[in-house]
């Protein structure tokens, strides 16, 4: 029996992957990956980040999609090509013809990512170079995800195991489409049978729960994608719900490494927002709250501050009646009617894991929640001489 | 000659003070203020913190000034009886009720203003002692500011002169009416004759470009509040401009010493946007610039790595043309047209100012700036273990 997690993109079958160490990195660790679909069939999604500025690879590869088939995708560390101009576009195209040339197919079928520094143009000599090497494929799922990853500490995979089929996931980053800490990459294979359409509608849907629920830091990457393909290999057509379900899976689980993960993290916070009008207010809510550095902090230092909450939560958009807000800390009252609950200040919030439960009380069915971290020594050191 | 600047709020004419330690602060230092305008006149205008989440001082000073007067201000720091329901309007208003009673007003001319933790009701034993002990009087400018300080390490004091008759001022906190790091809390005086519309004017007004434009961490506290009394005891009646003028000097002063008071500050940081249609896009959008924390640690770090200016402007809501921004650090550019200038990453951001300047390039007229700091390991101590 393979160990199917280790397999990640690869675990489905009809897909080869190479990596290379082109160079790219000051650290020379691999920084180059081909993921080859090789078919029979071709169909393809992503989603993207929804920051206005965004990166040469993301222009590239929102075009390659569109007409909803992939058969290969290139993806770098170390220089994320954002904000590079013309001439990161003309990179980010050339990686793609390198990549469709090395691969025998047409570089409009060729998905390319890019993840690291802003603002540096990419070394193409060591990119050609690499390009060619990585060509040579033979990697495992494993080499691909090492070969993503920039601050991440683990290489992060999934694999969902179906009946004759199977979904095989690879991540790096920590952050989402939407609010990112570095730039999040992912991607997705299966060897089921696919429509675009259908790989689409699960992958909204997925990430709406997964990567958009995890909010680092508030910040958003020019760079955020996530990429879905389907061979087709193994011939079989799961229905929507099934495929639905597999592409969530790995997505949660992509998701829940990548907060683990994030930089310089020690906590893992769930806010759940309840009480509110919508879902969409009850998570602009929970996102306010896990925005606010001194909420981070208070988390960081396990402090049960729950007057914090309601200091963050009083700036949220959300309708909210502000004499009747409720907060609890792992499930314990800390806060009753915007009042201090009896206890509150030693609520034990030592562990790892720390749920936060907010009820902003007008009885609304509104509820959402986000996944973040605390805010520690740690993120501050990681995130100070970055580009230095 | 008098040391002006120490005498801050009694530097004019018509107003005494009262400190004391209460005890509300578990370090023993000074913790209850008393300011006492002796009239001939009473004029008063406040703003306060934009937060629904509203302490219950700020409940009560609203109504206190309502009809445009008050004698005295009562301020304690250690506790910022904010979330404490029912009992907290009641002590709140008691607060008022002892130092009227002390000096012999009106409790209706009384406003109250707390700064500290969220969540603990007022040790309403101490204060009471407290109010009675301040009413003895006595204390200087320099006095009453040191007792309103919380995190501040330094005292915060301001003076504007002119001629005949002089504006005074204290401030603690390092944030803003908007968002705020801890409360924010100012007390302004002035000897002139002035009515109530136009100290609100003036305070408003300046307000908007000195507190309003420092972001320190985008988080806004329940309690902020800038309180301006004129005694009327100079006879000299300015002018509408010369009031703004005076005003807006000593908040620019506070404002300022905030700053660079901030916690954990190493760096104090501007950023000006232009280039957008109106200045309120230009102010949204240098709220977002200051707000994100990978922009922060980079100034920590004096890391010149515009492209964390560039993926953070491009999630603000402003109008911008994402393929032609320019940014500048310390008057050197740094990326033109959305691409790195030559020598970008070489800009010296060593200094403890760093000037940031970003044209989101749409040509349009709007401007603003904001103030912020950089995202330290302080910060992140201090804010760690601030209630246990």
């Amino acid at each position: 029996m393979t160990n199917l997690s280790s397999a990640g993109v690869l675990a489905p079958r009809g897909f080869a992957a190479g990596t290379t160490r082109a160079g790219i990195k000051p650290s020379g660790n691999p920084d180059l990956v081909l993921i080859h679909n090789q078919g029979p069939d071709f169909a393809a999604a992503a989603v993207f980040t929804r920051n206005r500025v965004v990166a040469a690879p993301v222009v590239v590869t929102r075009q390659a999609v569109a007409n909803g088939q992939l058969r290969a995708v290139v993806i770098n560390s170390g220089n994320a090509n954002a904000c590079n101009g013309q001439q990161g576009l003309a990179d980010a195209t050339e990686m793609t013809t390198l990549a469709a040339a090395a691969l025998g197919v047409e570089a409009g079928d060729v998905a390319v990512c890019s993840t690291g520094l802003i603002g540096e143009l990419m070394p193409m000599d060591k990119v050609r170079a690499g390009v060619t090497q990585a060509a040579g494929m033979g990697a495992t799922g494993l080499d691909a995800a090492q070969a993503i990853m920039t601050t991440d500490t683990v290489p992060k995979m999934a694999v969902a195991s179906r009946q004759g089929w199977s979904m095989g996931a690879m991540g790096k980053g920590v952050g989402m489409m939407a609010p990112s800490l570095a730039t999040m990459l992912a991607v997705i294979t299966t060897d089921a049978v696919a429509s675009p359409e259908a790989l689409h509608a699960a992958l909204t849907k997925a990430s709406g729960v997964t990567f958009n629920t995890l909010d680092v830091d508030g910040s958003t990457s020019t760079n955020d994608t996530v990429i879905v393909m389907a061979s087709g290999a193994s011939g079989i057509t799961p229905t929507q719900e099934e495929l639905d379900a597999a592409v969530l899976e790995v997505c949660a689980s992509l998701a829940d490494q990548m907060q683990a993960d994030a930089e310089g993290v020690t906590k893992r916070v769930k806010i759940t927002v309840t009480g509110t009008s919508s879902d969409a207010q009850a998570l602009s809510a929970a996102r306010t709250i896990g925005r606010d550095n001194l909420f981070k902090c208070a988390m960081f230092g396990s402090d049960p501050n729950w007057g914090r909450v309601l200091a963050a939560v009083g700036m949220a958009s959300a309708d909210m009646d502000p004499e009747n807000i409720s907060v609890y800390f792992n499930d314990q009252p800390v806060c009753v009617r915007s009042t201090g609950a009896p206890g509150a200040r030693e609520v034990d919030l030592s562990g790892a894991d720390i749920d936060v439960r907010v009820d902003l009380g007008t009885g609304g069915p509104g509820q959402a929640f986000v996944r973040t971290t605390d805010l520690s020594h740690a993120y501050v050191e990681i995130n100070s001489a970055y580009s230095s």
